[in-house]
């Protein structure tokens, strides 16, 4: 596996675009991204993963029902605007996006997927949607790809893109993504959106598998706040425009192939995200070693990552480590406190439960990078998990609080 | 039931001090209450309520350890220090304050309960602490409720009392009460401490059912950060030196009189807790209503109390009605998104789970207030709950991050 250049657009058989539709104020809100069929036998497939939250967007609900069949050509997204709590109208305008894109795509609607973004329970301004499909489909072009990355942002400071190539029975497969989330300076823009384009040839069961799994050991491993966004998405487009010979089961050495840089895109992906949470000043990795059980490892690895109290103490450079032990108590994990081990990248501060007799200062120094590994070893079983997650910083409050002032 | 003066002093047959030992810089951080026998037939007895954190300290266990026989005449409590991941030499040392205590009022050690709260990690010094328990026993008085209020805070910006008086076969009955948490403006001291005092008849098991059910709708309906200490205790000491006939059923009108006294203690410490919380502006009450199941509604109340984004727009009296419902959709209950109601003390911004057309500037108006109420009307069926928290503000990352500089 290596890392190319490219973000989505690495992907053969793949335009995409990004423009400026009037939704926002002055910058690019509108992104198309298609997928060109290369042959019959094997049309371009999509997966998808979504939000759990109950109160989830109108586009959503429209993935969803595309999405049971999976044959799929193009996603269209907006920025600016969620199309969340917007009720019936809200479903008919989401409808309309897919329709809009359609007819300028030539292709069927129920082979476009939706994705909004932005402000919660305002309706979409469907006149600039309107023109600004129109435009985006005649700027596609099979290097967008960065386009799209910058028409997904919402308030996110960098771009998000990566992008992978495998070897497949001695054929190049290219897997490429981009994302936005938690940079959040205007209100409600919480949401996480991900789209990964890939040319392997895979059954739409093991694509969705495969996502799945990806989705479950990347994007669901962060937390900036804890906070579940309404409109959270991370859709997989297949053009199945690479030449190996087609995979078709989970045994298949190519599909651990395929997962592993599937993997790698959404992993890096989502420690960009947590890179760019709101305020945040670094990336913290939280490992928890050792777990009696799997779910005992994401549930102590989640309870620290989302803890307040630990967020602020990195961000003060603070070896604080009885507000480590806090978190891990009340995770609901079973292990004995006076076994655990906790570590700052390699620098333990914590034995069997007590104060390792550490250098406040050295392990102070180990807490100002901006990649701060926190390793916790409960010596319990043979579990473990990784979560990401930032510090966090007066910036959180400032940008959550004060953007009307 | 009226409010009464003079805290856990309004109690007849309750001593108290609180005095500086030495373990915090200049303040008072050492505290005895004692309960004094009226009768043999009816000593002293007590009940608790414990952290779930598995991390507790050493006076959890020996308060449990101890409450194994309900007879108690004493609590002890220091400040400055938690006791908390400390090995064996904590617990060595959280008995001794036990013994120390009973030796100096000539009871039984195992009558004697322990709480601790301030820094994780440190041994307590026990030569401050001995001289410590032995001035407070001598500055024991029926007046020195306050001192006792005082002595256990750590950084909370006031102490915190409140009594009532109820009146049980026409004799008046007592309940005071004083608690400390939530102001941390040193590190780690963010135990919630709860020492309740009564002078109810009434059996053991029975006090136990009244303290945790009293429990349940007062102290672990707040969050201030989600956080769960290592050391949270409400004990409950009864000196059974009221006149009239001992509660021995909860079918006895008695029970339900004292219960509803008890309830209104915890929950008036409860909300002072909250309205004191690190770098808190205002009291925030959530009130679930109709939802499906109890726990529906617990599940909703939690997730809004405790969700940063909720609680930083309230900061900025921003209502910003996309959040709460956010917040409503990822706690897990069932409900219609599209049957919502969400208030604001009584003004109504969000109807059938949309814009309810409310004005901006009376919504921000109503969010002024120095106690805010949140109405989350569900319409799924006949449960409710609240929950109190308080908003976010810079002063909650300043109070936890840059205690140093």
């Amino acid at each position: 596996m290596k890392v190319i250049e490219g973000g989505i657009s690495s992907v053969t058989s793949i335009r995409a675009s990004g423009i400026y539709a009037g939704i926002k104020n002055q910058k690019k809100d509108l992104a198309l991204i298609v997928a060109d069929p290369v042959s019959l036998a094997n049309p371009p497939i999509a997966a998808g993963v979504f939000t759990k939250n109950r109160v989830c967007a109108a586009p959503v609900w429209v993935c969803r029902e595309h999405l049971q069949d999976p044959s799929v050509q193009s996603i269209v997204v907006n920025s600016g605007n969620a199309n969340a709590c917007t009720g019936d109208e809200g479903m008919s305008n989401a409808r309309q996006m897919t329709e809009l894109t359609a007819n300028a795509l030539s292709i069927p609607s129920d082979q476009v997927l939706v994705c909004s973004t932005g402000v919660i329970g305002q309706q979409l301004p469907m006149d600039k949607i309107e023109a600004g499909i129109a435009e985006a489909a005649t700027q596609l072009s099979t290097t967008g790809g960065r386009d799209t990355a910058e028409a997904i942002m919402t308030t996110d400071t960098i771009p998000k893109e990566i992008a992978v190539e495998v070897e497949i029975s001695g054929q190049p497969v290219r897997i490429g993504g981009t994302a936005k989330g938690s940079g959040m300076i205007a209100p409600n823009m919480a949401t996480m959106l991900g789209f990964i384009t890939t040319d392997v040839v895979i059954t739409p069961d093991l694509l969705q598998t495969c996502l799945s799994e990806a989705n479950e050991l990347s994007f669901n491993r962060i937390t900036v706040d804890s906070d579940t966004s309404t409109n959270d998405t991370v859709l997989l487009l297949a053009t199945a425009s690479a030449e190996h010979p087609k995979i078709e089961s989970t045994d298949d050495p190519a599909y651990q192939t395929f997962s592993r840089g599937l993997i790698y895109v959404c992993t890096e992906l989502a420690k960009m995200i947590a890179r760019d949470g709101e305020g945040a000043t670094k990336l913290v990795e939280v490992l928890i070693l050792n777990a009696q059980t799997k779910s005992d490892a994401l549930k102590t690895g989640r309870a620290v990552a989302e803890s307040p109290l630990v967020k602020t103490a990195i961000f003060a450079n603070d070896a604080n480590w009885g507000r480590f032990m806090m978190a891990i108590g009340k995770s609901g994990a079973i292990f004995d406190p006076y076994r655990v081990g906790v570590y700052i990248s390699d620098y333990q501060i914590v034995k069997d439960g007590m104060d390792a007799g550490y250098s406040e200062e050295i392990a102070s120094q180990q807490l100002c990078a901006e990649e701060v590994k926190i390793r916790i070893d409960l010596q319990a079983g043979p579990a473990s998990a990784t979560f990401w997650t930032c510090d966090y910083s007066y910036d959180y409050i400032r940008i959550n609080a004060d953007y009307r002032t």
